[in-house]
């Protein structure tokens, strides 16, 4: 298919629409039975760097739920890892980063030389999902944000109060913006590799932006997605910016030249959409543990979400965060049956 | 010293004062090595329990800072226990309920008979602590919102995902708004307990309303606090409401008839001003992590709170989340010796 006939490029270019496109944040991951039952065979980061793996993870839900973007799986600690920090998944703790990143001596140990090499799995993966795609749907590529990036390899572990991180903000912000600027040149380079690779979108992840309080956002954060955005635009895919932490980021992002943000389940999307005023689309945003629910809460949520954009294209359907691993796949089924159903009767102009 | 001449009630009154009062949330705990000397020799809950201990952990950030309001040592999870739930404390984990609160069935073991009994250690704490601080500082009483302690309860333990309550939320609202019904009663009446008993004023601490999206937040959260306001507000003390969760939940407070609106850190604070328009007295909002900055950035931080207000009463200093247990001792005595500083020369009306 020409790419411009997606709905899900199609919606970001706010052209007409017969329903509204939906994908899921975290798609690829533990709530599938496939998925686990193929990370009981290989553990998480093998299944990252083998990119026939990627492929085939990448594209369990797209079989089994039909959804109208394919994101490519993998994990935004990629980037830490081939920089030089190791990186291990503990069961039940999350991700670590041995030898955390606190001070000018330990950004001794980091390179970007090379960077594409090591990450070429990644390529590798892209084109791999993009053959066996085959036109039928989109693939987005994605990153973390520099400040994410800096967070987890600050932190060094999953953090309560994020006291490091926060330490070098109000203690070496110089030091931090160091960082963030090697990070951002990191965060292109692996972006614009997957473009090349044939991504036909991409998304910034900002996880942990929405720690910085607003006034501080923009100078460790949303800045330096912005000059990614900037710097991607000859590759000419739309960029999607999420991050996380309500209404005060999104706010600050409405300038960044993204052509999405992503809305998460904390901001009313109502008053997102007034605040967007068209210039940009956007993406969201179920409260992911609204799939706790039953179908008559999941859908009276869903149609509050689909209506607020009832006659105007622009929104790509999205829950406001990751599908969390104990969704039960009954509720993923309704949810995208709702979403087509609902959308369709929307008059999408 | 006659209340109404308390800095804090004054700022809150928007009264003129010679200086912005101060107080920091969670100001009686860890980070103080008298506190950790007295928790060596005794539980947690022992503390609570004891008038003698909690008094005295109340009084200590008072003598060592001079701050402008004592706030009662206590735990929020005291009313659930009087309820029925068993509950525990342990290193590192954070507090545990023993047989969460999950169905209908579940509510027959609790109970609101005796309450004031069970927790008249409380009210003994709050009389000997008025009694020691012999009218040279307002003592604030306090609560967890219905649904905080809600939260709580039904979860268990510490969550990531919430998936219990949310879960309530969206598959059996009316059952929570029974458990929410109930808990207020219990708040009123804890509350009034603690205002009998010598609180010259009260704060709610709505911990996880903010984990609500926007639209559902007054219906689970804000709503139940509002009706709290107004059953307490013969009583006479001003109340206030502190919603963790950005400018959405702060929003939606307004109107709900409290004295007082908490801010956490991750609003701006000039925005939260702005919308307030000196109907409500504010308080907060600087980020816990900025202590453990440089004097410099601290003092700039300080100063941006402080000049929002610049020329007009109505704000209460104070952190926009609790003090963190190893924030360093120098840092406190800067920050209680700047706001005073920088708020004496703001003439503040």
């Amino acid at each position: 298919m020409n790419p411009s006939n997606f709905l899900y490029i199609k919606a970001i270019r706010r052209q007409p629409l017969e329903r509204t496109p939906i994908w899921m944040m975290r798609q690829a991951g533990r709530y599938l039975p496939e998925y686990r039952a193929l990370r009981a065979k290989h553990d998480f980061l093998t299944m990252c760097k083998t990119p026939e793996l990627a492929a085939e993870v990448t594209l369990q839900p797209i079989r089994r739920f039909g959804l109208d973007a394919a994101i490519l799986f993998s994990d935004i600690l990629v980037i830490p890892e081939a920089m030089g920090q190791t990186l291990t998944f503990r069961e039940k703790e999350g991700p670590r980063l041995e030898a955390p990143l606190r001070s000018e001596a330990d950004l001794q140990n980091l390179t970007l030389n090379g960077l594409e090499e090591k990450l070429n799995y990644v390529a590798r993966a892209v084109r791999l999902i993009r053959s066996e795609l085959n036109g039928r749907t989109p693939l987005i590529g994605f990153s973390g944000s520099p400040f994410t990036l800096a967070t987890y390899m600050v932190e060094g572990k999953p953090s309560k109060n994020f006291r490091f991180i926060k330490e070098l903000v109000f203690r070496q912000p110089q030091f931090l913006k160091t960082v963030l600027s090697i990070l951002s040149e990191a965060v292109v380079r692996y972006l614009q590799m997957q473009i090349d690779a044939g991504a036909q979108a991409i998304q910034i992840f900002d996880t942990w932006g929405g720690i910085l309080p607003p006034h501080l956002f923009m100078e460790f954060s949303g800045k330096w997605m912005s000059q990614i955005v900037e710097k991607l635009k000859p590759g000419g895919v739309p960029v999607t910016l999420f991050s996380k932490g309500g209404i005060a980021p999104f706010r600050l992002l409405l300038d960044s030249g993204a052509d999405v943000l992503g809305v998460d389940w904390m901001t009313d999307i109502k008053e997102a959409k007034e605040l967007a005023r068209g210039a940009v689309a956007l993406q969201g945003n179920l409260d992911p543990t609204a799939l706790y629910g039953s179908p008559e809460i999941i859908k009276e949520e869903v149609r509050t979400i689909l209506e607020t954009f009832a006659g105007q294209s622009g929104h790509v359907f999205n829950l406001g965060h990751g599908i969390l691993p104990d969704i039960p796949l009954d509720n993923v089924y309704y949810l995208v049956e709702q979403v087509r159903e609902i959308s369709s009767r929307l008059q999408l102009k």
